[in-house]
């Protein structure tokens, strides 16, 4: 029954160790439909239970052969017990999203069980405004973050008043053909094409200095005019096991009117709440670089090069990196050159070779197993000092059973070197913002969203539109 | 900073998988003070937060050198986050006593993460009554289940008005001396005059043939007059890691005074109700065997040439294995056939040789090491049916920080052939029953509750107590 392990999702079980869990997740908060009893989260947990078909993704776990050059591979879990999987959990007094982010924030800092299916969905009451949490647990081998939050937002509809509905991993959910997409997101990485330009296998060491320097090139801008270097940051360290993890979320109205006011786009405007942001987080523990921090954010590949390395595919992700002028008090300012970073940022990576873009797509899309090849770790400079991303999601309102999604948070990685990941996902009226950090690095990380909400309100101030 | 692992831990951690967790747990029930507040579960545990030192025993964790041969030791977690080892959880509603045993179940089913020290303690509001329960997991590498629940007990107090107590991970609880004793349990345990009697070490894939019949010719009270064979149950199978808890407390007024008026022991009075549980546990699945089930019953060993073999110590513990007479339909009769079985079993022991003795020793103390010596698993017969202890604690009213405990249950380790083990505990004016079980070999554990409550009051009937 054993199949081999890909070399991408080997990649991440063995960088995987207690201070870098290599899962990502998904937080997700849905109100009560209005004829639900107080037994609402019980049902849901029960009808989960009572899954019939559990999809094979869900029911795969990793073995290794006996000895010390044992290989890896999946097999069926014939003994699956659900209740170790899904479980039902609740929220101390006085279930406020404090707690509700404080339980996340320790389940998310605790390592998948490898003798098992590599997941855990929690559904979570308690919360003082009735709502239920769902926090959704999938380890990196098995789906990147942006797939996991396809699968968990897929199985939902627009239709307020369908009941019985499958939960992600149930194998009905993956009989929808959008969904059996979303499942396979790892064969649409050119992580074969980057580890063969890489000359790189799961177990090799090392990898020439010609490839490190390919990826380095790339990373430092040196196709384009704008070469730059990303300063040293208190983000830029050996990591922790301990979590910790922040959300929220902002009206993309608002967001929007900042762009159009500015003639920048939506996505400079979320990066430069989250420039300024840090820019005050850092300022307020006076450990703010001179330089300019700079983010690797993932974007959509376009080009003729990039469809042809990544197979014709549409899905393609690269990285570009952008300098989040945390050097510049003017929010105004900040977002202005944030807008010309970016725009020199995707120049450069349509002017790379097709090696380089190969490895920044690689970047974009499974940054664990890239950044070591930068030798970050003990590296004087780091080639960058965060991930930003910012993923589409629903455009209209989403149920579940009944049950309306108030709010749908990526939880992400932080990894040796990356204390702090902010990914957005837009939904519906809104963007959501989840905030994941090594909670010792990061010293009171939700103090972040404080300074979000004040840059969006600058910004808002600054472009003439609050 | 590393040192070896004892044999006897290593055992434990090499006998351990995910079927077979190998942690040891009690579960604490406490009575807010009068004068708490709604956050007296928070305080507890932000105040174990701000532990200022932790005992030796809960900052070390087990690291193995690399390579297949790789020896394991003790490390000093030197990253110790006690985020992870102590947190604070909620019940779903209804929060009864039901939703505390299902949290429990799956706490206890989950193994503890090797990259970490080996203990979790769970401090969980929620239940409807306003009671406190505290839930405390250590790797059996650590402690054995008695001395696990000494170390929970020993920092309680018959003070009621005394606060700011440490836990028990507290360094400052351990420099107490009668904590102390119970910290070190695991060299009381005479494993290595047992392992050399056997001739094992730790890497050890079988034993001599002549070893295995000296502990089987225990097992089997050959040594007495009264040689017999457990019967095949539905116990004795391999097991799977789902777990089920189930725990309940009786007056021991009322098991006193079936014991004074039948002339036997409260611990047979306590066996008798197990016995009486377990048939009518089995005859309702129809599984009930013809011949009377046997319970391994770990006795304190007082005898000559015990004393001699355990270093002089008092502390001793051997086994007996005693006829649960489930073949016999009423109360009465089981009760004294119970009694009769405990005799012999007793004047075997005291027969034995010297090695005979050791061996039944480490059976007693450490069930999970010795068993598979007897090739249980695949073995025709069992050696026993289950394990069923009664552990003496403590005789008055306890308080934690002015919270009065109002029930300790152990919670034990099933393992492969081995299904279900009970373990009592006295407390004050109560005998605390914990039944812990594989989830899915023993269906329905808790309706063991209901039998033992039963059985009770039969036995009470029987002897005119009622």
């Amino acid at each position: 029954m054993a199949t081999p392990i890909d070399p991408t999702s080997l990649g991440f079980l063995l960088a995987e160790n207690r201070n870098q869990p290599m899962h990502v997740a998904g937080l997700q908060l849905f109100e009560k439909p209005a004829d639900a009893g107080p037994s609402f989260a019980r049902e849901m947990y029960e009808s989960a239970l009572d899954t019939a078909e559990f999809a094979p993704l869900f029911l795969k776990r990793p073995v290794r052969t006996l000895g010390a050059l044992g290989r890896w591979s999946w097999t069926e879990d014939t003994d699956f017990d659900v209740e170790h999987h899904v479980r039902h959990s609740a929220l101390p007094e006085p279930g406020r999203i404090r707690e509700l982010l404080e339980l996340v924030s320790r389940l998310h800092g605790q390592m998948l069980a490898r003798e098992r299916p590599l997941w855990e969905a929690h559904i979570i009451e308690g919360l003082a405004d009735g709502r239920v949490a769902l926090y959704t647990k999938m380890h990196h081998a098995l789906v990147d973050g942006i797939s996991a939050m396809k699968l968990l937002q897929n199985v939902l509809t627009t239709d307020e008043d369908r009941r019985n509905m499958p939960l992600p991993f149930d194998a009905r959910a993956l009989r929808k053909k959008k969904v059996r997409e979303a499942e396979a997101p790892l064969t649409e990485v050119p992580m074969d094409a980057f580890r063969t330009a890489m000359g790189l296998t799961a177990d090799a060491a090392g990898m020439p200095a010609a490839l490190i320097k390919t990826l380095t090139k790339g990373v430092r801008n040196e196709a384009s005019a704008l070469s730059f270097y990303a300063p040293k940051s208190m983000f830029n360290v050996n990591i922790t096991g301990s979590r910790r993890f922040a959300a929220d979320d902002w009206p993309l109205e608002r967001i929007r009117a900042v762009s159009k006011a500015s003639r920048t786009t939506l996505n400079d405007v979320v990066l430069a709440m989250c420039g300024g942001a840090v820019r005050n987080y850092l300022l307020e523990l006076n450990r703010l670089p001179d330089a300019s921090l700079v983010s690797m954010v993932p974007v959509g590949l376009k080009s003729r090069s990039a469809e042809s390395e990544s197979g014709g595919g549409g899905n393609a992700v690269g990285s570009v990196m952008v300098k989040l002028a945390t050097d510049l008090a003017d929010p105004a300012e900040r977002l202005a050159a944030i807008n010309a970073s970016m725009k020199a940022g995707k120049e450069a990576l349509e002017s790379m070779t097709p090696n380089q873009i190969v490895a920044m797509s690689a970047l974009g899309m499974a940054p664990s197993l890239a950044i070591p090849m930068l030798r970050l770790n003990g590296i004087i400079r780091p080639p960058f000092n965060l991930i930003i991303s910012n993923v589409p999601g629903p455009r209209s309102v989403q149920y579940l059973n009944g049950a309306r999604l108030t709010g749908t948070y990526p939880v992400s990685v932080p990894m040796q070197g990356m204390a702090l990941n902010i990914t957005c996902n837009s939904y519906a009226d809104d963007m959501c913002f989840g905030l994941t950090g090594c909670r010792r690095t990061v010293p009171h990380l939700q103090r972040l969203l404080t300074y979000l909400d004040a840059e969006l309100a600058a910004l808002e101030n600054a472009t003439g539109v609050a």
